[in-house]
């Protein structure tokens, strides 16, 4: 296969950060453009950017040069968008008619009835929202997004559940990490020694966008799902690695052992099960009374798998356990990733 | 008021040293002795403790020197408990035979019928077991009881809603303090940049005290309130000050509204209202979107109020909201001492 | 007395909380007006400021209504000054000119030669300077500056050594809190798990300002000492309290004993010694083998004591030891109203 | 080349951890035994160990069943030491003398005449003196050490600027990270909003091993360098990497453009090249003003590189740079794998 030539949109940002650092040796894909605001176009991207990853600056990025994030400047089938969501609700569509296929961590078209909100190992086949978005918006490219760092993992958790005994309710409370907010983002003085117990709009978007991706495609509608949330979303002291403490209602009667045996066997639809991020395992169950843990467990499968553990009994509900996803890996550019790979494997770049 | 003689169990420890330091200057009571293990005894305090808290170790206690925690070797009319649970089991009936009225921060006793376990702003009536305790266990002191520190600030809350609503199922999701654990407790590396989603025995704890403080006294027995709790707690990068997020269901309809202005009204029993510890106020509800924080509002009333914010609907069960409470303060050795105090206010003594 | 008043310029920044909460129930001095920048103005304090201290807000603040930083606008006899640098620059001399004794922590001013930079434990006959600076100027008002909160507890403990030894030489590495870079300042992306080994400017005002502070004045000039110092300065995740590795070498040859007396007994020239803000003592010298430490010592004498430990022998120099300094109390807003005290009590206001 | 049968000892702790993560797919080494402490001993090891790195447990080792540390017990040629000193002290001679080489991490034998202490990019020909040990000590095996990991960086630094310039003093403050003390290691309380401003036993070591390292060798015997330290250690919020504040004089003139020059050009000796650890670059010199950082910079070279940075003028001697090193790979684990590579590249096996 040839490589495919991408760029990443907001590259300087610390989720474009992220794509850059993903796609070092991508099997498919070569970065030809990293585009940022104009503060940043024509220096060297090592100039430009106040790197904040663990991992150093891969190679090949550091004396690309920054250019602007428009049609014109960047030559690529498949554009990664790190972007604000305001600029994003402008400069998508522009990449789309342009016949990009814009692979997004936006949530500016995240609710838009033929825009995919995606997790290949969760929907893979809500994809083919795209053929309907491409007539209806007379587009040569596509918009694809990627849920909330928040709603990803709990999604994923959901969905094995849910195929196998009917999910009613969900409580989900979440620990979240500091990535989440972008750089700068939250202040130092702010999260040393203490927690803050909300996260402007965070709620609302775990609320929802779960009852998307579970719901059904039918004549080429989604149908969301009727599982009800509440959510509570706090930021915590933590570099990586969103943790969510969730309390299920079922349909029918579940054990702790048989939700584990659920999660264990889940596998990722086909298409989507065998590209070159597909989260291996999809689902990993710990044992261990105290796992997971975001700094022990943020990097199994690469970033890519979901981790669950302490499942449970629950008073209230049904069952409780905890959840634990990369936020800004299998959350955010990791998964973007994944997308743009479904949609080759796909044959609807 | 002749001052009244008091010591510190367990005083090198993190809630003995809370006591200590609370205990400066106390309008009503004098630290006549430190106790402590055989490891310390003989010792000047200030050799034998590892101080922990941010405010210098008080003056009084640096020179005292350690002593045995028997009855034989403390004299004092009050005891504070800061014993660990297997220790206090044994230890503290001694003391109550030997006259002595411990406070015990310990949870040896707490599920005991006839020992209460004692919020003074929510159950002060409840103090009225000690008489059963006294006439049945034949003892001239006895044994009264704080609960757990995550119980605490929830239990507050709560009462001031069941009061006026009724209370029917709680959802209560913890993020606890470091100071919490002891010392030297949570290992630095379990906790950088780290959450640790499970709190031994905690859960269990949050789920029942909370039934017995809320509980109605009646022919001197404790009928336990039906209240139904889950209960899911962590452990997060904070020195003090636990958080917890609360969803509640009512008997009745209840608007965000209706519940400020209940908390914001609601005052200790007469008896406990006035008292050197009592928390002023007893709930603080703060109406920013992002507070209460515990390294902001941990000190709220000295540490004693209980603060809530963030009291909105919740999509499944009617309110949702925030709460904090200074975990070894109101959560503890505060507490203990305000117990005391209401003890001697009743002529329990 | 009459209670003289006072106002607060840049006082929603993290410095300007901090003179509101020190100047809370001062026994000399009343805030008449809390000014900050135009978007704040008109705004009730409490809703223009995002408060970040341990300690709530002082309820005299909550309800002033925040004024423009001119001296139309602010009446008052002393301005605590916690404004930038630049703005300082220009707004200082027009207070001091409409009459107010502008107490400054900003940068602005501290090199101009009749301007005192004062730590009054230290230096307090530098406040003479002050006459000068009125002749000269034509003001009726006057500037008075503190150092750069690193170079503050450092400067303590030198004079003390200084005065009965002789200082030569000194090597200083900062280990500076968060609080010092203001609000938001640092991200926590940058600090959690981190250390950030440079703070702009900051090296070069730790190697001149104690220069300036332990020179003599002679005919109205200051005669800048002639000990050589060199400095590094770090940034890591303390919220307040900075800590400095020191190592000196002297005139002659001194032992840890002699030094550890020396710091022991200093204490500030008598005019500096019964001011309210005076701290007591000057110089506290710990002997255990960790301390000082930021979050067990920073409070030390109400935040205002120079806290030094770990007196020893340096294989290069001749001895090293550690100082910690509370970077926004005593190296900052505290150490202004401690020079306004001093301006007071030697009438020179 | 036939896989290398070896075995770490002590590998449930930290270091014993981070061996058996860098020993995953070794190109040259199998690990053949795992040893730990009798109460873990016959424990599979996922079950015996409290994994705390951020990298998950290679599969490898998950089952492998932990034995005694024994020569009986254990049979490799190789066998990597993270044992205790006191326990070191003990075993380690008992495996030498059953044949095997053994790659210590502690400090009990660096001291001895005939033990090299080493680092193979700086003083790859004092392996020889494993010859000498064989001789005098009648053993087929024999003992290599490496450094303390503070001194780790701080060393491979000095050597590149010694060979150019001749080094005659040095000041040495760092900043060192939480997994240098082990795991529990040091207690939450003690670190989070806090400095501890010594580390036990660690500044002797700082101003004696370098010296060793920098020696000459000649007639088979280590003459100790003549260079003069001064070391101040302190603990900070960290997980891992420390960070080393430097001064240096130099027996001639030297500017920073030429210390930099230098250090960017520093090669190994040819034998300790091109190992499977070696260190690629041996030194990383970063020109920005705020690295290198902890955070960022100690992956660099696989964990391997010394980081330096911040090359200056210094006002009392000549320069002042901060070198940074990730202490648990090129400090510990990482080094002594890269001393077993270089013993097994001379023939010494």
């Amino acid at each position: 296969m040839k490589p495919i030539p991408v760029a990443v949109l907001g590259a300087t940002g610390s989720v474009g950060q992220r794509f850059i650092s993903l796609l070092d040796n991508h099997p498919w894909f070569t970065v030809v453009a990293l585009a940022a605001s104009d503060r940043s176009v024509g220096q060297k991207f090592s100039d430009a950017c106040r790197w904040v990853l663990n991992e150093p600056m891969p190679e090949y990025a550091r004396d690309m040069v920054v250019v602007s994030a428009s049609p014109d400047s960047v030559q690529a089938k498949i554009v990664f968008s790190a972007l604000h969501n305001e600029i994003a609700k402008d400069l998508e569509p522009q990449f789309a008619k342009a016949g990009a296929a814009v692979c997004s961590n936006a949530s500016s078209y995240r609710r838009e009835e033929d825009v995919p909100l995606l997790l290949p190992e969760v929907n893979a086949e809500h994809i083919q929202l795209v053929k309907i978005q491409r007539q209806q918006r007379d587009w040569s490219g596509c918009i694809l997004t990627n849920p909330n760092c928040t709603s990803t993992g709990l999604t994923v958790a959901l969905k094995a559940l849910d195929d196998s005994f009917g999910v009613k309710k969900v409580f989900a409370v979440s620990l979240q990490a500091l990535s989440g907010a972008g750089y700068p983002g939250v202040s130092s003085l702010d999260i040393i020694d203490n927690v803050i117990p909300n996260i402007g709009g965070e709620e609302e978007k775990v609320e929802w966008e779960p009852r998307k991706m579970l719901g059904k495609m039918a004549d080429s509608k989604i149908q969301l799902s009727d599982i009800r949330f509440s959510a509570h979303t706090n930021r915590v002291a933590v570099i990586d690695g969103h943790t969510v403490c969730v309390s299920v209602e079922f349909a029918q009667r579940v054990s702790p052992e048989d939700a584990i045996q659920v999660m264990r066997s889940y596998q990722a639809p086909a298409s989507a099960r065998d590209l070159p991020s597909s989260p291996r395992p999809a689902i990993s169950v710990r044992e261990e009374a105290d796992r997971p843990q975001p700094r022990l467990d943020r990097l199994t499968g690469k970033g890519m798998t979901t981790v669950v553990g302490r499942l449970r009994r629950d008073p209230l509900l049904d069952l409780k356990f905890v959840v634990l996803s990369h936020n800004t890996i299998r959350g955010a550019a990791g998964g973007s990733i994944y997308n743009a790979e479904l949609l080759v494997n796909e044959n609807l770049l």
